[in-house]
């Protein structure tokens, strides 16, 4: 309780290895997990040791530095093809999160030209996605907060905060910077179910930053809209299709659909890392489906009788149409559409 | 998995007192407690031994009888202020739900001429609302199965059958109805937190009858609709006030809200018990706000953070012009309203 924002090591990158704060066990113990080698890493992506879109792409970049430096020692002559199936190993880490094969993809690049030791390279370009995502999130959470009027009260789903990004967070850096800003009369986190995101790790950070938090069930949140008690729901994102459509936490759709309904305003906040290009819509979007387990099983415990099944997508697709203001480290983007997205492609402008 | 709907029994009156299947520990237990005095239904009731509206007015009907039957022993001539209080204390015992109140004015009813023991009158009462429930469920299954076109989905929530009213339940009632008469293509219960209801009865209910389910988070509900999966969502009602509004559990609405956006029916399915022409408009009802400790800890284990708080209404309003259907014993209103609903007012049509 006397730690501040500044002491969550989500992600950090040391001589013996990648260390990662291990999520599934916030927030009753602070443990930590080292990782010396790629498999580990890929594993820990999988396993949600850490979660988050723009923390998975950090985590992946070093874990393919840990790939390059034990297949530059194993086998000088021939590290270049044991990292490209690295790279296929973490990239099918989790599907959804765009986030993962763009940072994979900028490590590839820096690939390119290097005939020694590759993993300095890599290190250096880890390295330097880290530090550009936590500026970004200093960036978008200035840009958000500008947005909000002072005494809202908001709404914030899932977990976007230190834990799920380089540090600072995407919209909980938004609710930060609202908060340090003084606009804030109350902040509600949603549980976020299966994994309890919101309950076990923004209630976390945010109890840390001694930014009262109220939590809710998911299912309270178009009541609580309903009453008027939030102005603003704010998310952060998995993807952003190039139509604008958005890709996160399943629910999300949910929340965007309740605020168009009662008037609440819905706020995406997303580092330009998450935006594909790729994909002209969210329909075309991989969607998770993680085990019946997790819906079926809590706290080791199974709550639901033997012979049910469960439907567990962990991801959802919120339509462009529904999204009031899309944030990135450029700027507010308000009703975000094809054409005002573009703006934000590389290379725009550049084709003449 | 060899019994069937008919072996369950939510509450059952006996020579000793009325027993109540403890629905906490279901489903992984099946606990039947006995009470023999007001004191301990009240208890009860207000500790979720049983619920559901429906399951609550004749749990209380029942406590009323064993109050009777306590004061009249103890003092033949003073028993009916006693018994006052006791009814004061059932009817405060869990606020929403309608049928309580009603119930108890039923019996309230009967007491008017009695001079000796009011004991076997009551029981008479209280078994008659039993019964009638137990029938209202029948043709409401009846009613409701008939808007259902075969090769449907449906979506259900919280708990409405067998565990919840006298017996066979209300919308429970409709997706059984629907399922025997071949109709229903797949079932997916919500599984509506805090309490789980829908995880830990419905799908046991569920299981029980041999109807394959599927559960869900509350939050994938409009994932699910997004993706045409469902046809309908029906639930239950706590009470449905004169302008056809439904007080029902957390969450109703936000369903409702999404029904609506993809064009999905939503029906609610309660019997008269349930409506309160009392009250004209949602609004004027008493939403019970249960602990904190119901959304902070699951499973006898803290999930937040120490210093967070919650927000945990257990029931919410849906506007009237949200709900597609209103199935009561009496048949079925389309597109319910305040004119509608008057037909089902008790005397309506007896004032000239």
């Amino acid at each position: 309780m006397t730690k501040d924002t500044d002491t969550i090591h989500t992600i950090r990158w040391t001589d013996a290895g990648l260390e990662l704060l291990d999520q599934r066990d916030l927030p009753r113990e602070e443990n930590y997990l080292l990782f010396a080698d790629v498999t580990g890493v890929a594993g820990a992506i999988r396993d949600m040791v850490v979660r988050g879109a723009p923390a998975i792409g950090i985590t992946a970049a070093y874990g393919l530095v840990l790939a390059a430096r034990q297949h530059y020692a194993e086998s000088p002559q021939d590290w270049r093809r044991r990292l490209d199936e690295d790279i296929g190993l973490l990239a099918a880490a989790r599907p959804t999160a765009v986030n993962l094969v763009w940072a994979l993809q900028r490590l590839q690049h820096r690939l390119a030209g290097i005939t020694g030791d590759p993993a300095p390279v890599l290190l250096e370009e880890a390295r330097a996605i880290h530090a550009e995502d936590i500026e970004a999130n200093r960036r978008m959470g200035a840009h958000g907060a500008a947005v909000i009027d002072a005494g809202s009260s908001v709404l914030t789903y899932c977990n976007t905060g230190s834990l799920a990004t380089g540090g600072y967070g995407t919209a909980l850096g938004v609710i930060r910077s609202a908060w340090a800003a003084g606009k804030l009369q109350q902040v509600y986190a949603s549980e976020t179910r299966p994994w309890l995101q919101g309950a076990r790790l923004t209630a976390w950070e945010l109890v840390r930053d001694r930014i009262p938090v109220t939590l809710i069930t998911d299912n309270a949140a178009g009541y609580l809209m309903q009453g008027r008690r939030v102005q603003w729901v704010i998310t952060g994102a998995d993807r952003v299709t190039a139509n604008g459509d958005v890709i996160n936490k399943i629910g999300t759709s949910s929340l965007a659909v309740n605020c168009r309904h009662y008037g609440v305003g819905f706020m995406v906040v997303a580092p330009c890392s998450t935006l594909d290009f790729s994909l002209d819509s969210g329909a075309l979007v991989d969607i998770e489906q993680r085990a019946d387990a997790e819906v079926l099983v809590l706290a080791d415990r199974r709550i639901a009788a033997a012979g049910a099944t469960a439907w567990n997508p962990a991801f959802d697709v919120t339509p462009a149409e529904l999204v009031d203001c899309l944030v990135t480290e450029q700027g507010v983007i308000r009703a975000p559409d094809r054409a005002k997205l573009a703006v934000l492609e590389p290379g725009f402008g550049n084709s003449g």
